[in-house]
């Protein structure tokens, strides 16, 4: 996997949407771009109704012009494919192309996304779409990148119409080949459900109550293949028309609808959309995102392609981020990993829904508004770091995260049924974030060959193959992390039989009787060597079969079992925690893990400074991102020579005071 | 506008419902009504299906009995038209009459008000009804007013189905000529939702996320105008029949679907129903709303069309008004303008829904149950208030109350999305009524010219030319109050552009430059001349224009930025309230207003004791409601004479008990 | 009513699934069954599918060899007929065979339960279904026993569909003969839904507001006597081909949409579903329905046909049964009336909805879980107690319990909407139960003259006669205690008029003029000879007609007003509770009627020691269940002998030492 990085410097820019406004802003626009350094914008995402005004009918003059505008300013173009959405007269001559619910109701038009993906003239029309922007656009030198539609499946990610049922019946007769064979994995003599035909099936449409777990986990697979079809088929006639210009589709990052280590494999760039709540101090669940994104395609720097300039309009409260918190942000992210930094939108919106969504030109338009400062200031700042093109995160620890994982945990009917993936997976994530320990994520199918430690949280779903793969990682050497209620299915949802976690069992030389879940706001002790540590959400009751307790319960009917263990295998060791320790616990238990492994951050700093190293092939830089309010002072290794970044100045000594809300970058140069 | 006062005393009966009952039932009630001084009944409301029961077929004569038998007693008929709900006969022959939700789902027949107002037979159906209505006691000497429908939309005032989609089409037609001139309007540019042709456009039917905002906002002005039209189809037939008979339809006040300054024109006189929950000590809300609906015709008098003897049986708790209320409550209706006090219902139900909601007569049908006394006492009590029919209530101080502006900006998509208009615009009112301020509810384009103060909370929508009316009350003295997000957009809910409130920045000599919003439990605090008082909702960061700071922010990053501005403008001044603030502050602010303006309360009163003056041509009366359960002493005005209207007596000296729960009505004698 | 006991033990097992597993594990079930004492399996309830895997093929040789396992290890068969659930085959045939919610969305296959009771093909295939299976296993010498269906209605109760509207219009036909009567019965002049021809109702479908009640209230007799009709269908086809087998279906106690006292009249025993959460430390709820359930066939023992060994699946969080805790509740059972103790289900499920749910054996197959050692331990121990098949419980006080008043008292729009019926119920049935003393359920038309004591609580609905039921038993000697809010309709649902509560005015010496609802939070206090109690949810204003007060309020405009009266009458005594006093209230009261009738416990024991006997014809046992987790000491009468049934050893002296979490079974031997 070769990199591409889409211009030389880091982008900068942001979604515009011309056809807004009337021409003479299109100049004015230009003009505040090239002032506040934007050098690439995301254009045409909306406009398929604008370009295709009716059925076969092309209207490509004013984007044109747009275009030619804004190349004459030096803003190169992430060009839309426009199919984000289906124009009026698509809908008027194939009404059921609109989605319908689990319900039965079929959606409207009026606001966006509004396509059933399996419909069976979407594909034919976007593909047509795609081709004649492709053509028209080839040879326009501005053209540096494809924006293929916009956040797939965000407000549409499933359909239940008769179209989708044809589809799924297709899909499944692919997958499983019989009826007999799709009766088997669907564990269907269960509650009477077996199935005589393939047109029996339909989509998991409401029922009277639970409906089988193993059919829902595959519409969710279903609907995403559905909608990675589109893409690929646009990618296509891309590749076709334009085999040299990178394509890219926006991501949401935590997003459970799409299987993005699936998706990322055919982008040539990620690309995501980050929306932070500003109220939240630290933004860890931005870095985290950050983090996973980076690691969809190995680790590639990638490109936020959204983020806001203040505030949003999609929350109950949405509240701007204070000053110098944007640009604070966005260092945030360079610092782990991206290679751009885009905003939706460029220019404010007049009307329409996302009207009061922010956006680098406010509504007055005045430069001299807070947010066109902060946007001009960052703009021009950025300039100084094209030395950080495709630079990497070196990382040592990774958490598995896998989608199917993610969609067959969080079905009904489980022990517990208030269990967060992504919460989980956030509270082992939380403790590396606050010791600036660098961290990937991975697939449990994934190479681990390269990690010392690997952390699975709630790995439910253990499917063939993969408890080998982790087996291997301790068995070389590895430490493995496994958290409560893992290894409990296959990929069919059915349960390992013989006694949980039956794949880790010997990995983790225990086993799991009985699960004891806990309501909100329960709690029981966990003691180890004296000290004592709250836990929640959950308690394993734990044999030991060759593993020993690291820490017991503190109350209960079984006070004093085991509550997390340790097991040496191999050359490795793995370690159990059956419940959902503090964090003073966890952050214990990670540092003991780090220090065996000798895993440390790049610099000794106060709370709440971030520090991030990104490396060339031959050069190391920090990125410090101060989230206090106050000043901070850092010392720098004695052995390293600095050179700001940001300034162009050599360090005279190893000290750096960063201000409050404020950052620096540092290249590291060895002392000779 | 004449006003016309239906009888020539106040008004005093309620809806009566002679079908739920036997024939022998009918003369018991005539003598009850009798006794307690009843004058006035609502008849005929529901009963369509008992006119006609089959379609042509009329059955008046168990109507023309009920008629007889009240008219033989005293009792004067406002006669329903018997259109509040279609028959099932009717709903059998026309099946899509039925209502449709914004899923899709057709609602059915079996409560009430189950009628699309678009079907295009209905309007057909119910002219034919009323007309024969009409025709049959056209010269019945019982018959003085007309009772048209019934709490029209309370149930249904949104329809979805195609004879809607049909009939939307037509009026957005009308009012745009062109689809062009409909996408500008609409901005259909923002997420490719132009449209081609008329037959594309639905109604806001359920989308997969936020629906185009201008679309929703016509939508509201097309279910009022469809429902409107419903009204004005009956009212041409009963003017044609009966030209000298006054008609009315109940409205319900704070009823956001319906534009009642819009209908109030086509009115005689405004009747409406109000419920307040006994549970609140003070009736603001109430109180608020007998302004704004006395307001709707230039201050005439109205009626309080239904209010409950006792409890309602809608709320999930019905607790019942504890004795003495209920009259406590009908003289503060009295006091701001009503000329007839009538409730829901007079006997209580047998069966149905409404069984449990109080009557003036209660199930036991005992003429000692303490709401039969109740309402006895007060019929015979009002008799003595005939003095007051068609007097006036005078204020030199109004609050902008604008239905679309209601609709457009409680509409999704916002910076706070938790606003409620009628929240914030009783906050002010609480201030004036708490100080026995009289105040009028203006719209925005109405003649502000009489008024000396003009307070606009929330006036999110300003349409064109009401910037002027607005510019034009300061230059010419007036003192305008303005709080934060209004001037924000115009009728299509597009932004004012070139810096929020464009269009009022010159009056308000501000900008604001950013909003933040609080989520519920955050505060700031405002500080004025060394006192500090909490605010709440939303804060504006405020730049002067000429304005200056008559309060700042204490705390978060604008501290010490303005949150109030006060701005000389002509010979006005107008005052921008960046945010919601405490009831201290206000009141704070608002006496300061009152002081330079020389607005006085008629009377200095204890707290919870409210008085209102109305006036007639040549005398001011005095009403006087004491909310306390203990006693109030007042003192009145040395230079004035006083006769208690209750007792006929002229109070001796200008001291005056009103007993707990109790009230007063005197007639002010000018001394000579 | 003979009762027919299934085996002569007490039954012991549970559901059985063998279609979901493959053979060679139900050979290993049959072993690990025998071991564990199980002699009764339930079988076949979900294999519709399996056994008619397309219409009119049946395929029993899977089932032939299943039974033959089980039997030749000494279990015997609860056959289930297979229809809980119609196959795949079965829905593509008849789609509208789907049930209809009131939005109109058709539900979908895919879970369980997803059939409309009325669709016309329904009934022909289950009897041709049930058939079958009762003429392959007609002399089967396992068959024991007839499972007819499985839960009826748990997920689908209610169908709105066009089948049902049919059904629904000719089942009001038989009921009201004609169109008059319905209009009358279902009072539609109220809001003019008079009806002219049967065609024109429907089933009570969404509507803009508040749907007839007494529609309403119809609709629920329809959809219990329609499913019923299911029950009966099967009923008379098993009678037919097996005259001897018994056959019951599993109730779910408090389960509304089913009136089981009328379907218990039609089984041969009665049988039912408890899940108590765990949680509970006290199973007072799960007691109250064992007293109901025994209550449905005067007294006759049932089998409690399903419980979980430890923990379910379909709540928000599945906590296990601590270690005894199963045992204990058994027991707790047993002490009520239970013949049988039967878990859902033998061995938990690999795949599915419910493969959480909590078995017998558990998914390690261990011996050595904690589950399958705590079931083995007690199938063993049941062993022991074949002596007190078929012995009875004696109560001498009773509480009405009537499935149609819960019905109506239950729907909208009444004073307190949040009231619910089993709550009150409860609330009186607790203060019982923590005495230990027995106490039946009845209908208020049953015959009262067995009890000394009768409670009514919440008796929203009193139909003809019931009045005088209870007249006849206080005239006769009887202590009636009635609460708040009864006696308030008749069976549509129509008021009783003169004056709450007018059925029942004589016999209580009282009349209620007002109701005063309280929201959640708000209370009042009783007062009663200087002592005060608090009360919550209601309180009636009450006039005294011959009736004493036993307590007045203490607060609001009522304060000194009677909230407890007495009254006597005949040669017995009422008592009327207007509120719903605190539990020492209650408690106080209750003891003091039981002080006055000479009703006792039949030990004194200490807090959470539930103690319950049976008779059989010669003699007593005492079922002692301690609740508490430590050990208690009881005193048993001097004059008595007893033996301890499960060591089998005659006690010495006549103390008792039960260590916490255990039972004891007494026999009682008279001293001679």
């Amino acid at each position: 996997m070769k990199y591409v990085s889409i211009l030389p410097s880091i982008c900068y820019g942001g979604d515009y949407n011309p056809e807004q406004w009337p021409e003479e802003i299109w100049r004015e626009d230009a003009k505040l771009m090239q002032k506040a350094g934007v050098n690439l914008v995301s254009l045409g995402i909306f406009s398929w109704g604008e370009i295709e005004p009716c059925e076969g009918v092309f209207n490509f003059e004013w984007l044109d012009k747009v275009i030619d505008i804004l190349y004459s300013h030096g803003v190169y173009i992430n060009l839309g494919t426009a199919t984000a959405t289906t124009p009026a007269w698509f809908v008027k001559k194939y009404p059921d192309s609109l989605p319908v619910d689990e319900n039965g109701t079929r959606l409207s038009f009026g606001s966006r996304q509004h396509y059933c993906p399996n419909h069976p003239q979407l594909v034919v029309h976007i593909k047509k779409l795609a081709r004649a922007i492709a053509q028209r656009y080839k040879n326009h030198p501005a053209l540096k990148m494809w924006h293929v539609n916009n956040e797939y499946a965000c407000h549409t990610s499933r359909c239940f119409c008769e179209n989708c049922a044809i589809a799924f019946r297709k899909w499944l007769k692919a997958r499983y080949k019989t009826i007999d064979e799709l009766n088997n994995r669907w564990g269907t003599s269960f509650w009477g459900q077996r199935y005589n035909d393939w047109d029996e099936i339909n989509p998991p449409r409401k029922t009277p109550t639970f409906v089988n777990p193993s059919q829902e986990l595959d519409y969710y697979r279903f609907m995403n293949d559905s909608i990675f079809s589109l893409f690929l088929a646009e990618k296509e006639v891309l590749r076709e028309v334009t085999p040299n210009i990178p394509l890219s589709t926006n991501f949401m990052a935590s997003f459970k609808p799409l299987n993005y280590f699936q998706w990322a494999q055919e982008v040539d760039i990620v690309t995501w959309d980050s929306y932070p709540d500003p109220r939240e101090r630290l933004p860890i669940q931005h870095a985290m995102m950050n983090d996973l994104m980076r690691s969809l395609r190995q680790g590639q720097p990638f490109l936020l392609m959204e983020q806001v300039t203040s505030h949003v309009n999609w929350r109950d409260i949405n509240v701007p981020k204070p000053p110098g918190v944007m640009r604070l942000w966005s260092y945030a992210t360079i610092g782990r990993g991206a290679d751009g930094i885009m905003f939706f939108q460029w220019r404010q919106s007049r009307a329409g829904a996302e009207k009061f969504h922010g956006a680098m030109v406010p509504h007055s338009s005045s430069e001299n508004s807070r947010v066109y400062r902060e946007v001009k200031k960052l703009g021009r700042e950025l300039k100084k770091l094209d030395c950080l093109i495709g630079s990497r995160i070196k990382a040592e620890i990774a958490i598995i995260f896998d989608w199917e994982n993610w969609w067959a945990v969080e079905l009904g009917s489980k022990p517990h049924n208030k269990l967060s993936y992504i919460s989980l997976v956030e509270s082992y994530y939380r403790e590396l974030y606050k010791r600036n320990i660098a961290v990937d994520f991975i697939r449990p199918v994934d190479d681990l060959s390269k990690y010392k430690v690997v952390i699975a949280p709630l790995l439910y779903m253990v499917k063939e193959g993969e408890d080998e793969n982790l087996r291997r990682f301790v068995a070389n050497g590895g430490t493995l992390i496994v958290t409560f209620f893992s290894g409990i299915v296959d990929e069919n949802d059915h349960i390992h039989l013989g006694g949980y976690p039956a794949p880790l069992r010997d990995i983790l030389g225990i086993c799991v009787e009985e699960f004891v879940p806990y309501p909100e706001g329960q709690t029981n002790k966990i003691r180890v060597e004296g000290e004592e540590y709250e836990c929640t959400t959950w308690t394993d009751i734990i044999h030991l079969e060759g593993a020993e307790p690291l820490a017991v319960y503190g109350e209960d009917w079984y006070a004093g079992s085991p509550a997390v263990t340790r097991h040496f295998f191999g050359r490795g060791e793995s370690i159990y925690i059956g419940t959902s320790p503090d964090s003073k616990y966890l952050g214990r238990l990670l540092e003991y893990v780090l220090t065996e492994h000798n895993i440390n951050p790049p610099l000794k700093v106060p709370e709440n400074v971030e520090v991030q190293q990104r490396y060339t092939e031959k050069e190391r830089y920090l990125i410090i991102v101060n989230h206090n309010s106050h000043e901070v002072q850092l010392s720098l290794p004695a052995d390293r020579l600095y050179q700001d970044v940001l300034n162009g100045k050599r360090l005279q000594i190893n000290q750096l005071v960063v201000q409050g809300i404020d950052v620096a970058v540092l290249k590291e140069v060895r002392r000779i």
